[in-house]
């Protein structure tokens, strides 16, 4: 999913940037599988209060949305109004929905075609791609070798040279790291921190496989494919992608507290986490989703950067490391490419396309300088 | 050891007034093992060029040091002032010695003793101890048990409400992590960040076991113990600590790139570390440790907080975490505990040694605000 939809200037610059570039390449003529379907964003009345102030400095800046009363989406997408007067509303602490907030610049991208564009694009300047090779560990070496046992020691000048592989050792005079919840795998053994921590998401497929459901799917008015938008309920915050081709739904809810940060090689979907998490608030808020169990689910992990959900590019005795784009990495793929590139070149400012430009330090950790999100919902 | 000679503010606060505490203590008659012995830090002319802007500004806001020159530092110290122009030098990278920077507001403090009179504090106010206990998890609740099984799920309001322990389960409404680098094995389970990694330290024990030595460690003229001062050698910083009582020098470096972020149940000193790590240099800087080798050594690990490289402070679900203190958590003790305690009782500022008064959120995570130290040699 993308948005260009942000308060801080942060999060608008590198997704802004990024999705416009994707819009471009498109009208190139090169199929993203990008569909502007919007998001929308559920509220109850008084929580919708607490984000107007931001809205309207987001409005003035040239943030477009609309805003949709209960009874617009009552009959757009028969959608239960008053979850949180039900009893099991009431045990679930689910909220009433008073407010649509509608945001058009916003929708899905087809990951596999989008690394397929910068794949063919990187070979075409002769770029080298291999696959299924393991990074196993960054080599550390002395500048000038004096065979000392357990070298290099602190007063020699030392660097990482090279990665050691299933395949074989890589050699370069400078490495980038851009391994995501693995980075710290690689980085802690040499004592870097990838400013990262792993933590599992799930996703849960439901098949749009009658009437009720498929109507919901094709919920009209929103965007010209005349697709359910991209559906965040309010309290707690579930999220619905329609999927109009597979005729399904993708089901998520990124969950904080009590979920582990712990690196897995193969994290699994658990059924408890839909059947008991997700359902009893799902089909409350939406009843055409009542006995509606997934037919497909899938975990995997995000690399979150803890302190400010940014990502980080930085650069430690010849090591790039670019990563913990906590969730948000697509949106902002691009533009993080441009400043990792940037920094590699050892310029300060990158170019992000559109002609903005980016102070490469503001991602680093020194100098780190973010603009707090305060479209926080 | 502990300094109170820091450029940021943030350093000054947390160090000079934890200091003037234990001073204040040990005035009212109770031994905390303090010996103001100072610290002096080795330069060579053009590092020491380097720092001069930021000590004069230091020493305007009442910084106070004294500046030796080279040929002092050889007639107190019998110090190799030319290690940089000698063939191994040369291989080290090691630097001349131009200038010793002392400053007198620094010593060292018996860490046992601190301790103890917190403990004799606590136990005053009829607060138990209990040693030996190993807290092995934190224990999740929703506030209203449903008995769903896995509960608590992500829509149900929920807490830590206790510690399973080796010895049962303690129960409590606000509980405070101040685990060290154990934290996130606490933590990370139930998703939290400590936001501190953990490395290795080491000290190696060198006895001043023959005249030259004993005349090092009994060097006249920088403080009222006619001791050598707590020593920091020039590029690499390594550092050596007298111990006049048990005649005998406490000697490690604090090595940071490929020194991995590992928690260890029991860290080993390296023998290698010394032998080819520590002491080429220091033998060549001071001759005086020609031949010698450590009488014994311990290994630990600092909770390092990678980001500014100071403690956090701060509350998630009536779970209190402190920590990271990146090996500066002695001489900042006293003020940590009294942030602490402000943030337990929901005050905004804590009132540290010398009415002195702090932010609590500044050492947070949402709202940090940390002043960056200028003064890093």
């Amino acid at each position: 999913m993308f948005r260009s939809f942000f308060y801080s200037k942060t999060n608008f610059y590198l997704a802004d940037s990024s999705i416009e570039f994707y819009r471009h390449v498109e009208e190139k003529g090169i199929d993203l599988g990008m569909k502007w379907i919007g998001y929308l964003w559920l509220f109850n009345e008084e929580d919708f209060k607490k984000t107007e102030k931001i809205l309207k400095e987001m409005e003035k800046h040239g943030g477009k949305f609309i805003v949709y009363d209960k009874n617009e989406l009552k009959e757009k997408m028969k959608i239960n109004v008053n979850a949180a007067e039900t009893n099991e509303g009431k045990i679930m602490n689910l909220s009433n929905i008073d407010i649509g907030l509608f945001v058009p610049k916003a929708g899905k991208i087809d990951v596999e075609k989008l690394v397929a564009f910068y794949e063919s694009e990187f070979r075409r300047i002769n770029g080298e791609i291999r696959y299924g090779i393991e990074a196993k560990r960054l080599i550390v070496k002395p500048r000038k070798t004096l065979e000392i046992p357990g070298e290099p020691y602190f007063w020699q000048e030392s660097t990482v040279t090279g990665v050691e592989t299933n395949r074989g050792i890589i050699e370069a005079d400078k490495i980038i790291i851009a391994a995501g919840v693995w980075s710290s795998k690689l980085l802690d053994p040499i004592g870097i921190d990838s400013h990262s921590k792993p933590k599992k998401r799930q996703i849960f497929v439901i098949k749009a496989d009658e009437n009720k459901l498929l109507q919901l799917l094709k919920t009209t008015g929103f965007n010209k494919y005349n697709c359910m938008p991209f559906t965040i309920l309010p309290k707690p915050r579930i999220f619905v992608k329609p999927d109009l081709e597979e005729q399904s739904f993708w089901i998520g809810y990124a969950d904080d507290f009590n979920r582990a940060y712990k690196l897995e090689e193969d994290p699994q979907p658990e059924e408890n986490y839909y059947r008991y998490g997700i359902y009893p608030v799902l089909s409350l808020y939406l009843p055409q989703f009542q006995g509606k169990y997934p037919i497909n689910a899938w975990a995997g992990q995000y690399a979150i950067n803890t302190l400010d959900q940014q990502p980080v590019i930085f650069e430690v005795n010849s090591l790039i490391i670019v990563g913990a784009a906590s969730g948000s990495g697509i949106m902002k793929a691009d533009a993080i490419g441009r400043i990792a590139a940037a920094l590699y070149y050892g310029e300060k400012e990158a170019e992000l396309f559109g002609e903005k430009w980016f102070k490469v330090s503001d991602l680093g950790i020194e100098n780190r300088r973010i603009e707090r999100e305060k479209f926080v919902i």
